[in-house]
């Protein structure tokens, strides 16, 4: 059995459909996971994330090993108890967000100013383990080297090479560790290699020789275009083992989901579909809806009128209109709420064309609307 | 049969316990009305007013009438089918919002400038029917002057006498529509006069005189303390209708709610629980706890330990305590939740000791911790 317990249960061409089974829960593959950078998805409760069908949420180490601490998070139990979720937690290592603060980064690790109090940190590949152990995640990231889009082949190099040497201390910090864990936890290696697609192939075999748990693609939807991004995602996908997850970092609207899907792709997460909400705009069948628009003020229709699951639909778009134009705060809750159950059926949608076998139309009528 | 339908069916010195029961809802007073001033009371929905076991709502007619407007709110059924709320909805008349614009006042009605965008507007006892009309109110209240305190007497005389000729025209008003009105509709005199105990008699008896469906009292919990507010009130109740709904205006605290419901008040709003939530602060059976202070930041404790019926119990005084100190957003949600479902509770327990003849030893319960 690989650990954690993933199964493959179809395929139509290289998109899959699947479900990884852990002692806490399990889920159907592809997943979106919403993310709760600072131990809460804003404006929402874990009860509310329950009752739109999400099973796996994502932490940020950066946010939590700052404010509130890990260790004060491991006291109540890591973010399960702290946050009262009991379904899935994945957990970055921390270092998306210190490398876009401009860090000092040796071989040994990155050091860090906070952006609470300016105080300094250090992140390394061995402590990136023990923080994401006190937060309690289910699955947790090795630390890498996510250089910016467009960076010189030197810059991509450097970080390929350092990401595998991570990966190494990492992945072995994290072995040595495991009979002390109180929970079954999974760690997932990250592919690097920007848009060169030489350097994908090789920190794919590289991180794959480490041996993880499953796979990230990282790196990428990071400002390039959709169609700069494909290539290098497919290439780091095809070095991937088939029997294990496979997890594309900070991804989350439609066209680049479905686009990531076909290449087989199986876990995602991205603000995209909370930030939108936050500021006024709906998903629905028909492409984003922004209701902040005056001509939804006398709308009685629903937020998306095809989308019959939808955890607002006792609102009018014209309620709705209102609430955002006077500044309720509910109105970026019940966007929240529809936007996340929207992408979570999504899903379901992409799954459920794989397991038919009609995945091509599902993706060519997912690119028409939001392609 | 009065309208509404009222009954009171227990008492403990003047205090009561009863039952309102109009078509669309019936419910138990005491009653605790929250605040929705734009249709929304903030951070929360009518799903989770529903949850929390709220009956009535109030709804700010100065800010509905601005915006989105009575016409469009009546397009979409009232409040009720706007905001999708099936229960009760009391809503102002507009005056005491106007009256703190320092607007033109004449016999004839009050002009004033909208705070949105500083077009100029009048409202008249008439108007004022109509308006709330549109919003669908089950309850209404009529136009009023409500004066500051401290105020000389002239002013109170000059308020009163005119809130008096506006109950007469508002009322007649009312009255020559009912036909038309397609739901059951109540509307309520308001008594003013100040902190002045004879203009508070006079101010009691021409308003039953005009003949209401049910009485409040309004000019009172304006800056003034509870010892100076206590006899003004007494006076006020005293020259109501026993058979007839009494409703305090703008109190929410529990000390000064036994005071009222001691002199036989059956009805109460106020945005004070709900500010003290956004800012932080719970209710509990203990006093007020301001969960922001760093002393809560381990608790494992629920909001209030004591209150088991507590809609964020899942979640601990720690949780709340990091969500305050990140600035989450649903950390107001959770405490909005917890403070209405606690002042509904308490009219709960404060109806229970009336019922059961011990309401005394409740009222100094409550003053011992709250006043």
């Amino acid at each position: 059995m690989v650990k954690p317990d993933f199964e493959v249960i179809a395929t139509d061409g290289s998109a899959r459909a699947g479900i990884l089974s852990m002692q806490r829960h399990a889920l159907k593959t592809p997943t979106f996971m919403p993310v709760g950078t600072r131990g809460s998805v804003r404006t929402v409760t874990s009860q509310d994330l329950e009752e739109i069908g999400a099973d796996i949420i994502l932490g940020n180490t950066y946010h939590l090993m700052l404010r509130p601490g890990e260790d004060l998070i491991k006291g109540f139990g890591g973010i399960h108890g702290f946050a009262d979720w009991k379904r899935l937690i994945l957990t970055d290592s921390g270092g998306y967000q210190v490398f876009s603060l401009e860090p000092k980064v040796d071989d040994g690790g990155v050091e860090f100013k906070s952006t609470y109090d300016g105080s300094l940190h250090r992140l390394t590949p061995e402590r990136a383990v023990d923080i994401q152990c006190s937060l309690g995640a289910d699955i947790q990231m090795v630390l890498d080297v996510c250089p910016p889009i467009p960076a010189e082949k030197r810059v991509l190099e450097i970080a390929v090479e350092r990401t595998h040497k991570w990966a190494i201390r990492g992945r072995s910090h994290f072995l040595s560790n495991e009979k002390t864990f109180e929970n079954e936890r999974a760690q997932f290696g990250i592919v690097q290699g920007g848009l060169d697609r030489e350097l994908r192939r090789i920190s794919a075999e590289q991180i794959v020789e480490v041996g993880f748990d499953g796979y990230a693609i990282g790196g990428l939807s990071v400002g390039e275009t959709r169609q700069e991004m494909i290539e290098p995602m497919q290439i780091s996908a095809e070095g991937l083992p088939k029997q294990q997850l496979r997890y594309f970092m900070g991804l989350g609207d439609p066209a680049g989901l479905v686009e990531a899907i076909a290449c087989g792709v199986d876990m995602f997460d991205c603000v995209w579909p909370t930030r939108l909400a936050r500021h006024g705009t709906a998903l629905t069948m028909q492409g984003r809806v922004n209701l902040g628009a005056a001509r939804y003020a006398k709308s009685d229709d629903a937020i998306d009128p095809e989308f019959y699951a939808s955890p607002a639909n006792r609102w009018s778009r014209g309620y709705i209109r209102h609430l955002l134009s006077v500044g309720e705060p509910v109105a970026g809750r019940l966007l929240t709420l529809h936007n996340l159950a929207w992408i979570i059926d999504f899903m379901r949608r992409a799954r459920e064309s794989i397991v038919q076998g009609t995945f091509v139309d599902f993706r060519n009528e997912t690119l028409q609307i939001w392609g």
